[in-house]
């Protein structure tokens, strides 16, 4: 058995610090007199307490962490932290249902944004904060998973990101606490840019909080049923777009543009790859809605930025049914989910560096096959690329496919179309939002599906957002034997 | 440049055999007093006169092979022989188009089966029975190529499979050669049981061969447009389970079981896994099928082991509109394409020792992952599996992936429904044949696709059938290299 004494402690802060944020949705109910204020104190306080004793009870002066404990710790938190977080949803006056309340909470804290939920507009404003607030959190918690914890653990070829040279022991609890410090300024900082640009564009305070918090965060949820269809008047659109960007790109380099090395940006190879793929989808995706459709050039190119965007980075937000585009479009957007953003950012999937990595490894293996004599080093951003990074990110794409096959099939054999079940899988597993068709498609809900399907869209994803190898890993029998 | 004139010297010898084959038809024809005997004729002359003709030009009296020249041979071989084999279909009195006339031969020496040709039943016999010879010729050819040539080339994995420990070079042609020889015999052997098999259900003699042909070729041409349903009453179907089973087992173990050792089918470690997992298939498919429909328990058992075999082995024989089974079946049938058979079989796809290495290698990776101290060796069939195969087979499972994806993506771009598309694609690179939906699904034809459709199957089958890595390395500027 891993150590569990620490692994409990630091879900127990983590707790805690969820049952705080309670209070904030509380405070908004409250003051707008709805009576959903109660269902905010009573699990706040629940939440708080628990974690407290928690915490307390499993302290030690040096909560050192082993490998073994890191893992438990990572895939623990996730879960834990779903399932407390579903507590307002599950005591608010309409009263969702278990699995429901499970499901919204656990697409938040994914940052998945996919939603059970309809009338939003008219649901209580707290709710909604809630909601925002959990993607929110979600976000600047993968963040610091991704840049202190999958890296030390070498999860999906991760080991790349290493800030230093050290390994999982003592260091790694201070390191991540000093890395989230420095991240949450600049996560709060893009936050309010974002909030401020929308309210720029005509959103209300509340929408643009609201919003910014679940783009920044990659995640996808809106306060409107029109997503933000709703708000395109003003140009929110555009603001969306480029803080979804910014959301896609990895946050160490925010942090070493900060320590005055401003051409971080270009050391990182994922940055202009990713930027450049993204303006080739939406010029592709631009071009053919454009000759396909009635819409004009500059509408189609605002549509398929924003939607585009918003699916390869797993944001999930929508501007339009991009479903009822046509055949290009279903595959477009189907492929798109696949994609992701950078590796320290809030965004999801398979993401660029892996496809940089693997695309290298190909290179050099078509490149070896002919003539077996060739040395042909693998390289990554300039530096050699070791075998054991490129085994990794293989290992990670056949899993990730894996899942995303048995998540599809079980999807199927519980009687879903095969549209829904293949997108819906892609998109849980992905951390989207919204999948393809007239049920799941951007213009639908999750609300509609049972259960069953309800419970496999969860595991995918928790699976999905922890990079697949963290949990898998658990399954092992070695993972358990002293 | 590789050396050009081994490569050209081979081609011609397979031109001439294949010009000779033509006169099969035509005599059947000729006898059957059909007017198609002439389109045999002319095809037949000038095809063996062309295939002579190469050969001779290039003859040289010790003809050593490089390896790129052997991966030249190996693509332009399927390539020139597809093409040639399409004369007849085109100068036949129907006079199919020269795209319709491509495809037909193009899936029919890749053993793929997809067909754009309808009222079977009424066609002339010879055309049949050139479909046929067709399929029954490519089986052979893959088998060779899989045995001979691609554990050689290292492709995907394949080196697992070297008879003995030499390289490419002198010895390659006449290996292939006397290994050709020995194949041809047991394969003449099954496809005569075949035969013998299916008359006995009580099919006329022309069907019977033309059917064990496509049979143990796992090709799945049939010479009805009901294909195996027609045959159903005297329980050919049957006799089809067992003879599609028999061409996706490796024919190395049925070499080595004629010199004696019987034993090779377990030492093997593909035959017994590809078995069991047949059974666990077919078993849940009959029980989806039984649950869920008014058919018969018996009835559901048998249709789900042709229909499952026919797919798993990459036939594409039906004996049922599989695809109105409902949910369920469309997925299980989407994922069964993804399977195929043994390696040095005639069954295509990623084939089951990939995945049994793929698991091996995963299995490795997670159980280190938690605990890094640990030697965990891999293993495969009892002996040790080198990193290179594991590395191999990983890049291949990427570069089928990425293959499919792109053909689903252009399939769609010019405008099929997605499931169309990407059962379409996933047929096609892994030679099965019939797709999913309507249009190419198993009650359906290829027919109505339009020509860029049909050319990008084409290029998917070829490139599936010599997995895939054969193909693309032609395409790596060193390999043109001097």
């Amino acid at each position: 058995m891993p150590d569990l004494r620490p692994v409990f402690f630091v879900v127990g802060i983590m707790v805690a610090a969820l049952g705080a944020a309670m209070f904030v949705p509380m405070l908004v109910d409250y003051a707008m007199s709805d009576q959903s204020w109660r269902a905010f104190a009573v699990s706040g306080i629940f939440t708080t307490l628990l974690g407290a004793v928690l915490a307390s009870a499993t302290y030690s002066p040096d909560p050192g962490l082993s490998t073994r404990s890191a893992f438990l710790l990572t895939v623990l938190s996730w879960v834990v932290l779903s399932s407390l977080a579903a507590l307002p949803f599950l005591l608010e006056p309409t009263r969702m249902s278990f699995t429901d309340a499970l499901f919204e909470a656990t697409s938040g804290i994914t940052t998945t944004g996919s939603t059970v939920m309809t009338g939003l507009d008219d649901r209580p404003k707290g709710i909604l904060l809630w909601r925002s607030i959990l993607q929110w959190i979600g976000g600047a918690g993968i963040i610091v998973t991704a840049m202190a914890v999958l890296p030390m653990l070498k999860v999906g070829g991760m080991q790349l990101f290493r800030l230093e040279s050290s390994d999982v022991g003592e260091k790694l609890l201070p390191r991540a606490a000093s890395l989230a410090a420095a991240i949450s300024g600049i996560y709060l900082l893009l936050t309010v840019l974002c909030a401020m640009g929308y309210g720029f564009t005509g959103m209300g305070l509340f929408d643009s909080v609201a919003h910014a918090m679940t783009t920044v965060a990659t995640g996808g949820y809106s306060t409107s049923d029109a997503s933000m269809g709703g708000f395109m008047d003003g140009g929110a659109d555009l603001v969306g777009i480029a803080f979804m960007m910014a959301g896609g790109l990895p946050f160490g380099v925010y942090l070493l543009m900060l320590q005055g090395r401003l051409r971080a940006p270009f050391r990182d190879p994922q940055v202009l790859t990713f930027v450049l793929i993204m303006c080739l989808l939406i010029a592709l995706v631009t071009f053919f809605l454009w000759t396909n459709s009635e819409i004009t050039g500059s509408q189609a190119l605002r549509l398929s930025a924003f939607n585009t965007v918003s699916i390869v980075t797993g944001t999930g937000y929508a501007t339009a049914n991009y479903y009822s585009w046509g055949s290009f479009a279903v595959a477009a957007f189907f492929i798109f989910m696949f994609i992701g953003g950078c590796a320290g950012s809030t965004a999801c999937s398979i993401k660029i560096f892996r496809y940089q990595v693997a695309f290298e490894a190909l290179r050099g293996y078509l490149m070896r096959m002919p003539r077996r004599n060739i040395v042909m080093p693998l390289r990554y951003g300039g530096n050699p690329l070791p075998e054991s990074v490129v085994y990794s990110v293989m290992s990670y794409f056949f899993l990730f496919l894996t899942c995303f096959a048995v998540t599809a099939f079980l999807l199927s054999t519980l009687g879903l179309d095969d549209l829904t079940a293949w997108s819906g899988a892609g998109s849980a597993i992905a951390n989207v939002g919204p999948g393809l068709g007239d049920i799941i498609g951007p213009a639908g809900t999750y609300q509609s599906l049972g259960n069953p399907e309800k419970w496999i869209l969860m595991m995918a994803m928790i699976i999905g957002r922890l990079e697949i190898v963290t949990v898998l890993v658990l399954l092992t029998p070695t993972f358990w034997r002293s």
